[in-house]
């Protein structure tokens, strides 16, 4: 019988999620579980950050020598940028980053790749918005990082809608400013030539909610991704499936993230 | 096949042990096995707080709403009571703490457990200080802890050995005003007449050491305990096991620590 290592011990290099809440987090355990298994002495904690007490308890986990690497979740993710050495370019378009290290040189660098999960579910249903059309419901951080991420990836047109038409223009032409290849607007809900349509909104997550907008009949050939984590199927994956359409969800996305995150932390995976 | 619950998950409480270096600790593996093995959902970390960042670190831990206790390990036993909203009376009395908790009304409270493994180690080898006599080499940290819990159990007389006399003097005064049926003085490092001699200075942690002070042989009814936490036999138990003395370390006063430290945290143990 071969000795298991000890969970943690001495050595054990931290790594940890913050937010607050922090209970409903699932990276804990799937980043913990991947390093084990890798047979690296690393785990991923979670972090309880007091919206009072951010700044203290944010600096106070950077100054640990041997804390190497954090996540930030709702809703810190726009705050994060400012306590960077340097952010990466996905980061800086989006305003806002997710995942940030400490470089062998001491300096905090940090990025945003919750839009990377997206593309990467995206492929593994086999899926591609190369030349597509998308249509994305939300610009807020998630939105932000979604659009930033189908941009990069070689939509053809990107419309973005969103309740505040400020909020939405100012992605529109952060993200043309960036990826000038993809025609990227400010739209109406339409799916009408959409390939593609994204929820990038909070709609869906609370048990009374209905459509994020309401919505004609789409093609089938629609690909109907809902981002948020939730009991699935949400009401737009309800709809989208009567539909007949393709649909996917935000545990996916998730997954998507997890080997692209562990990596960028230095994970041997 | 039943499956082992991960490693670690949202819902896990923090605790941690401070110090610097931190690799060397064996706190988190001791004391996050005994947590796993009750079913309790709780890991003790090694924070590696370094000098120059001590108090914005040690805020910023205590500020995560999910991290419940901490240990404090070499240097920081002296500097954690002025974060304390209260210390417990060992503590006071041996002005450094090693173990805080928050308690359930959010107040922190700190103690010192180093003397309570001494004792407990000691009654596991079937030894007790009731009316016996010690000699304690070293007035530091550990040796005011150790002295301090040698009167506490009831020994009729305490000599207090250092280089620096005023130190000796000034734990000797303090542990007498506390524990006055106990004869506590500051003495010649004579082994005459001790029923318990106790190594409580560094001497013996580097491989030249020898012997913390010059002594002649050893009545072999002596009880030598060398508190070090080092490869063992350290050169005083060399010297007392050639005297035929029974001979304790620092492991034991360690592992009698872990399951007092454990229940003080609130572990189902």
């Amino acid at each position: 019988m071969s000795a298991m290592p000890p969970i943690v011990d001495g050595r054990t290099r931290l790594y940890g999620i913050i937010g607050h809440p922090i209970e409903q987090v699932g990276s804990p355990a799937a980043f913990s579980a991947r390093f084990r298994a890798a047979g690296w002495n690393a785990i991923l904690l979670p972090f309880d950050v007091r919206p009072e007490a951010f700044d203290a308890t944010v600096r106070g986990l950077m100054a640990l020598g041997n804390l190497d690497g954090l996540i930030a979740t709702i809703p810190y993710k726009f705050r994060m940028p400012a306590f960077m050495d340097e952010v990466l370019p996905t980061g800086r378009i989006v305003g806002a980053i997710n995942t940030m290290k400490r470089a062998a040189d001491g300096r905090w660098i940090g990025d945003m790749f919750d839009g990377r999960g997206f593309i990467a579910a995206l492929a593994r249903q086999g899926h591609s918005v190369k030349d597509r059309r998308a249509l994305l419901l939300g610009a807020g951080g998630a939105g932000s990082a979604v659009g930033c991420a189908i941009a990069e990836a070689g939509a053809a047109a990107l419309t973005i809608v969103d309740q505040a038409p400020a909020k939405a223009a100012e992605l529109a032409t952060r993200i043309r400013n960036a990826f000038p290849q993809c025609h990227t607007q400010v739209g109406a809900p339409d799916p009408a030539g959409a390939d593609l349509i994204v929820n990038a909104t909070p709609v869906g997550m609370a048990p009374e909610d209905g459509l994020p907008v309401a919505l004609p009949p789409l093609d089938p050939a629609t690909i109907v991704f809902d981002i948020i984590v939730k009991d699935e199927p949400t009401p737009l994956q309800r709809f989208a499936r009567d539909c007949g359409c393709p649909i996917l969800g935000g545990r996916m996305m998730l997954e998507g993230q997890v080997e692209t995150m562990a990596r960028f932390f230095g994970a041997p995976i």
